[in-house]
């Protein structure tokens, strides 16, 4: 093993975990970036993820195929519609219907997986609790307890190697704090991709709760957002 | 919703979850069978799955595809041969090659996902911290924590519904009491598959683990294991 430090990374090619592999960049990561196809309206994300990844000069860059849409139950993996033009204290008063059921466990429950394998202890995901839908698994206490559990599921929590460690950079910050982070480490958030509900060609809806946290959070950290340029 | 208790019930086709299916069945749960389909050598183990789940009469049946070979790590998954002929203290010495890496991790995170979509609050897994191979997802420590983290990472924890519950009727069984309770129950153990590495046409090995904890598990018993008949 290198001395290098390592982190596995989840990206979904957004905003949030682009600017999460920046800052783990920028603090001498070697990264190993984790991609879902699960299905998502939205799969132009996988094909910004993975650019992303080469950006980063990921050193390994995997897309897992993960079968949600059997489960279904959402707005994003089944055939219902995504909520649209919906004010900020809709979003925050329940759980919306994009919301799919244990989609952060599913993911962080194969980076601890590959993070096993590769004999990685941290991984990185990009759950924020200001600026959010109203997610459930996007909460500090929720991870606590996730990394808890990864403690005792792996080789780690017996054989006594190093913690399983779920790192949460932005779980503090709004969204217009994460963009301005994301520019000063020079993310290019031209790359990324937020919308849910993108049209057939991949440009983003604007009006769902996605595109309106993105739109709100450039406004507030006051820079024009490349993607509608 | 029907006033039938429902259950969601991890299926592999083997002897253990095909008893737990049993024990559910006779306390008059409504049977929701989950099986995986991730990449495993002894996928014969999924068509058994399916003849259990007829069996006991599943109200629905869901195969997962579970990409677990493209994280590998395991003699299950991978190109690493299945230890063969070890003696029960080898196996109880260290984690061994056919340990999947968060396998029931994995599989539980499914599990939580598709019991949220059906309004079902108990999850069966056949784990068992006796008689087993010594894999850390199958003690009760583990148990508890993945509770608690799922109780937080869906609707049910933040909307207060009921809460998530994961039985382990086996966690303290040995062996041979499972396959006394599955003959009580008058489970055909015929149906059932447990080989690790089996020959092109299903035949067991007769010399993996999972093979060598079946057998002695049947002589305890007192019992002719009836795939071997």
């Amino acid at each position: 093993m290198s001395d290098k430090k390592k982190a596995v990374i989840l990206s979904s090619g957004g905003l949030d975990s682009t600017t999460v592999m920046a800052m783990a960049k920028s603090e001498g990561y070697e990264i190993y970036s984790l991609t879902f196809d699960y299905g998502q309206r939205h799969r132009v994300e996988i094909k910004a993820a993975k650019k992303v990844a080469q950006i980063f000069g990921a050193r390994q860059q995997l897309v897992i195929h993960s079968d949600l849409t059997s489960i279904g139950g959402s707005a994003l993996t089944d055939d219902i519609d995504v909520p649209k033009g919906r004010p900020l204290e809709a979003m925050e008063a329940a759980i919306p219907k994009t919301y799919v059921p244990a989609r952060n466990t599913v993911f962080l429950a194969y980076a601890i997986a590959w993070a096993e394998v590769l004999e990685i202890a941290e991984i990185f995901i990009g759950v924020n609790a200001v600026d959010y839908s109203g997610y459930p698994d996007c909460r500090p206490e929720y991870i606590e307890a996730f990394e808890k559990m990864a403690n005792l599921a792996t080789k780690t929590g017996v054989e006594g190697r190093t913690k399983i460690k779920i790192q949460t950079p932005l779980i503090n910050m709004s969204k217009a704090e994460i963009i301005q982070r994301g520019i000063d480490l020079g993310v290019d958030f031209g790359l990324t991709h937020s919308c849910y509900d993108p049209l057939p060609n991949g440009t983003p809806c604007g009006q769902c709760d996605s595109c309106l946290l993105r739109k709100k959070g450039f406004h507030e950290a006051g820079f024009p957002d490349p993607i509608f340029l």
